[in-house]
């Protein structure tokens, strides 16, 4: 930088990029009262110059060569919104070895490559920022990092796929079932063609890496995530799911206690007296539970051109304020603590049953003695006639179980003659249901 | 601080002092590993050196004489948690001008004397922070400062009073009028025997002064905030709003807009679809709406012991890492805009309004054009028989009016002769009324 201006290079002109430009544009007055100097967006790659946008730029900001901003002595700060882990994992290790600051919202690069990316920072004495890579405008890397730490977190649930959240809400909402809600979703732009990344939990997956290690201080990997998608959901389930008081949430949860760490994303029934329960629509929401703190609820837009571009701005706005007192890259968290994933049977949760059985005597008595004898206790059972004659529907909501108890249970009364079938099985988050007819 | 201790000299011993004591004594591992330095509890300032307490500390930790803390050459950073403006205030001057570092949680002070201990502070290159002054266990303060540094703020809404939420949660959930639900939030130690600062809304208003500060930019002062409390509110009340789809919450409200500012805490009908209706009990929720992020809401314990010292270990981390990078100071956020409060015709809000009219033809007439002569439309109208003979009740909601136009309604409507008794006027937050049989 020179002494008044920092200068910034965009990399990704897209949604976000624009919103990034449109902000650093609108604030200028306001950005150098904060920080004392003024930002410049000196630089921006483009795949196509000549492509028709929403934001007119001079056109010699423009560049398709991204060496012009990363090899740039003028340029001091390299912001990544194109997304997508190659080029942008090269692009940005490449600005970091050229001294480079970095902020960026790329969630897929931060979860696959996040540690490589924050040593090579830590070498070099630079600033990584990633706050709009999970929940968009809700800050809540800078609150896991900073604000809870004194406290020893145990437990984060995140609401952080808002396509997911989308589809439930109308199926929760409309009785719709599932083809119709993601239908609605893509023609509405909250759901992409292929939706396969969203409906099956794998964006969610990556934010829940992100938020577990930094939450828990554990280097966790992706493939150590269990990973459950909605594609499965039916608006049966979600139907019976209200009448017990539950709201079914793609949840991403990740705990902790002495038998070590889980990380999991599934479909959950989640109580409505739970704060998450009343997230609806697009929105995200991050509940975390700290040891001295207990309950807290982080809640805003998941997604967006200006929320995550204004996340995008304010990590600028950090750096900047960094660069002004000559402390870049000390406050990269460090994985410190040893990681020890739980084994099956130290996950313990409640769990929703849903089967469908022969209607005659005794069946309850064998289903209930096969959860029994993996000790597994009852807390609401409902039967009732299901459409097919001979039949009846059992559903269960169980006190905590373990979960390798519950895999043997369901294994086994998969295999009795009077069981047809077991339509669904669900973890379940808060109180206890109640059956409102 | 010698090369590897903080030194902290805590004033006040209750029940924050003593979370921050068993935080700072448990935590001790995890603050080495993220500070690289260790934090000890050199002195405590206590009222009585032979009081039982339910945390035992060495006996000579302990002193009556708050000049071993503020003259001490070894100790580097003061928590106050003492409360009450005297004398906390010139000992937090005092430590200031000793070049000492200071966290507090004394909304009071901050809120009436904040200008004066931040420029002390800013002269001194010394930090203060307080993020425990408002809403306890939320990290409020921080948001505001840097998540949002790149936003333009334009409103604040906070359910930032415990005792109050807790009242007007009992009174909707289980229908008891204002002095039952206060007697059990007295006999829960919910509310203090002289309920008066909660309950008339002035530890509202203290937390507001702090958070629209900040919030806006601007230097803002108590006696501009407008404050109405609960102890008028009646069960009535509550049940219609409930009937038309709100819940009451007493509000502390910040907007700008071009015509200036306008900061407030009364009671408010919430529609039941905004996430402030579903914060229940002694919780405390500050929802921020920004011109780029949009909503977003931040939940949370509002008190406590662990939750408050969770906000206090968690400055008090900050001015620690600030130290090692020698940038104390720094971080001080000035109010560098210009302060314009927004007269009454300029301050828009829906308004509830219920009142006791004759049940004679043409007095709903008369009500409306009393209404409509200053511009005010209605939403919602609700008319029926009131117990009394020949009276009715009416309720309204209007549209967006201007108070100073409600204000003239009203005084009107008082004086007809067919208006028998204006119970209740609220402003109204959030969705649309419907009337639920």
């Amino acid at each position: 930088m020179n002494n008044e201006t920092v200068k910034v290079g965009l990399m990704g002109f897209g949604t976000v990029g624009t919103g990034v430009v449109r902000i650093i544009q609108g604030h200028q007055e306001d950005l150098v009262k904060q920080t004392g100097l003024s930002i410049q967006v000196e630089k921006i790659l483009v795949q196509n110059l000549n492509k028709k946008r929403s934001l007119q730029v001079p056109s010699d900001l423009l560049t398709t060569n991204a060496y012009e901003i990363l090899y740039s002595p003028d340029i001091d700060v390299v912001i990544e919104v194109m997304g997508g882990i190659h080029p942008a994992k090269e692009y940005i290790l490449t600005a970091l070895e050229q001294g480079k600051h970095v902020v960026t919202a790329n969630k897929d690069l931060m979860a696959l490559h996040g540690e490589e990316i924050l040593s090579k920072a830590k070498e070099k004495q630079c600033d990584v920022f990633y706050e709009a890579s999970v929940a968009g405008g809700i800050p809540i890397l800078r609150a896991l990092i900073e604000s809870f730490s004194s406290d020893r977190i145990t437990k984060i649930m995140g609401i952080i796929n808002g396509t997911t959240n989308y589809i439930l809400s109308k199926m929760s909402q409309e009785g719709a079932d599932y083809q119709e809600a993601l239908q609605e979703a893509q023609a509405l732009g909250y759901a992409e063609a292929d939706p396969t990344s969203d409906v099956e939990g794998l964006d969610a997956a990556r934010k829940m890496v992100i938020l577990s290690t930094l939450g828990f201080h554990i280097p966790m990997k992706l493939d150590e995530v269990e990973v459950k998608g909605i594609s499965q959901v039916t608006k049966e389930d979600i139907a019976y799911a209200k009448k017990l008081g539950y709201e079914m949430k793609l949840l991403g949860l990740a705990e902790q206690n002495g038998k070590g760490i889980e990380v999991s994303v599934e479909p959950t029934l989640v109580h409505k007296s739970h704060p998450l329960a009343s997230v609806h629509g697009v929105f995200n929401a991050i509940y975390v539970h700290g040891e001295a703190v207990g309950e807290t609820m982080f809640y805003g837009p998941g997604a967006g051109e200006l929320p995550t571009a204004t996340s995008v701005v304010s990590d600028l706005v950090t750096v900047v304020k960094n660069m002004k007192l000559l402390v870049n890259g000390q406050g990269i968290s460090s994985s410190y603590k040893e990681k020890k994933l739980k084994a099956d049977d130290h996950k313990y949760a409640k769990y929703f049953l849903r089967m469908i059985v022969s209607d005659q005597p005794g069946v309850f008595t064998q289903i209930s003695q096969a959860l029994a004898e993996q000790n597994i206790s009852l807390a609401t059972i409902v039967q009732q006639p299901h459409p097919k004659e001979k039949q009846a529907e059992i559903i269960i909501i169980t006190h905590r179980a373990a979960k390798s108890s519950l895999n043997q249970a369901l294994s086994q009364m998969e295999n009795m003659a009077i069981v047809s079938e077991i339509k669904s099985c669900y973890r379940v988050e808060g109180g206890e249901a109640e059956w409102l007819a």
